[in-house]
């Protein structure tokens, strides 16, 4: 892990921008840090960190704020990262569909999200690795948000996950409620109750299907991009209760 | 309205029970106020006063601890108030139902549930006046918890009411759905996702069915009774965005 860029936000968070091998990513810390502090790691949509950017840094400022350390890191065949032919070829065919208002079979939605799943969670670790390794971040971890599919895996594969805030957005693979079952941490599932693209239905499905003790579900009025900021808020209380 | 006895209880708060005709009620503030606070209404399940004591008081201290006021009355036709036959046959019946395990029907939740609606409000109604009328108390007024159908009412028909954080229960009377939709509130709506009583689909149907722009589902994991902590937590966080 190298850092090429590093500057400090109007509010004194210092942003770090790095690579990872070829993988970058961005890293927000409180402008000093006295003892090691835990992380929330920042997933998001595969539409390139730089067009993300505002969402993220914003969600990276709550963390810090309540001091915590967040990062992220680029998606595999997103922003600047090499093309993903295979994958690409199946979200044409995913846009395809749903443009016809067709119903999208399951095969296109396990062709587009299961290799994306596959090759980013090792990612999300080997980041997981590098950023422990820095002397400013302790752990615990949590995961915020993203492709939830990508969420469900990483709750169940890495153990230095302790919670896990997730997204209820539409085209999960029929799979992943298999491996929901096997989540364990404490989860706080945001749900936008009307959602356009979203089957409301299977959303409240994969929320029962999650074999955690500890899991709430928050919906609120609005469709997929108008969570409304208490949302933010509460979340932020979920996070401070399992990361401090 | 006349209060009958005074104390402070051990956090400063100051409880006060009153008598608005036959209707007994208690009265928590502030230990010292200098301008009229706000004012949360404490619903709570027909079981009498005496016997929701314990949860009330600590839902109060919580409300106080905001700087709000709480309050609450009796139900017709429970705790020290006279005993109600008609009801009370209905509530025989139901109860009967569930104990053989049978499905319960409308009319017998309209029987049991309609009566006590259409008595408490304009209760409700008179200790509001009573309340808002007292010098430390200016209002805006919150409702919260109770008898589900006691708070869309409520939440429809008292418009100094301006926020309702209400719990997802069992036994909704077909009518109370129209009602729903008229509610155009705030609302902040609890439901416990393993509620043994409780129809899910009917509770999700009813959140549903609400009026209001701006509506907040909790699910969490536990039964009737096992409502978590920060789920009291949240629903403060969503008075003090309503009344302050």
């Amino acid at each position: 892990m190298h850092f090429t860029s590093e500057q400090l936000l109007d509010d004194g968070v210092r942003e770090r921008e790095f690579c990872l091998g070829d993988v970058p990513g961005i890293l927000w810390t409180p402008p000093s840090v006295s003892a090691p502090v835990p992380l929330i790691l920042l997933g998001h949509p595969p539409l390139g960190l730089r067009r993300m950017y505002p969402r993220l840094v914003g969600r990276a400022r709550r963390a810090v704020a309540e001091g915590f350390a967040a990062a992220t890191i680029e998606l595999p065949g997103s922003g600047d990262r090499p093309r993903w032919t295979d994958v690409e070829q199946a979200r044409a065919d995913l846009r395809r569909a749903v443009q016809a208002g067709e119903p999208v079979g399951g095969e296109i939605i396990d062709a587009v999200v299961l290799p994306l799943v596959d090759k980013a969670v090792p990612e999300w670790q080997a980041a997981l690795d590098a950023l422990l390794s820095l002397p400013e971040i302790g752990g615990p971890v949590g995961y915020s948000g993203g492709v939830i599919s990508i969420g469900i895996r990483l709750a169940v594969v890495e153990p230095r996950i302790v919670a896990a805030g997730l997204f209820a957005g539409r085209f999960v693979p029929a799979v992943m409620f298999e491996e929901a079952r096997r989540v364990t941490i404490p989860l706080h599932v945001l749900l936008q109750w009307d959602d356009e693209g979203n089957d409301r239905q299977a959303a409240l499905d994969l929320f029962d299907a999650f074999g955690s003790e500890e899991k709430s579900l928050h919906a609120n009025v609005g469709g997929h991009t108008g969570v409304p900021q208490f949302a933010g808020e509460d979340a932020a209380g979920f996070f401070a209760r399992h990361l401090r």
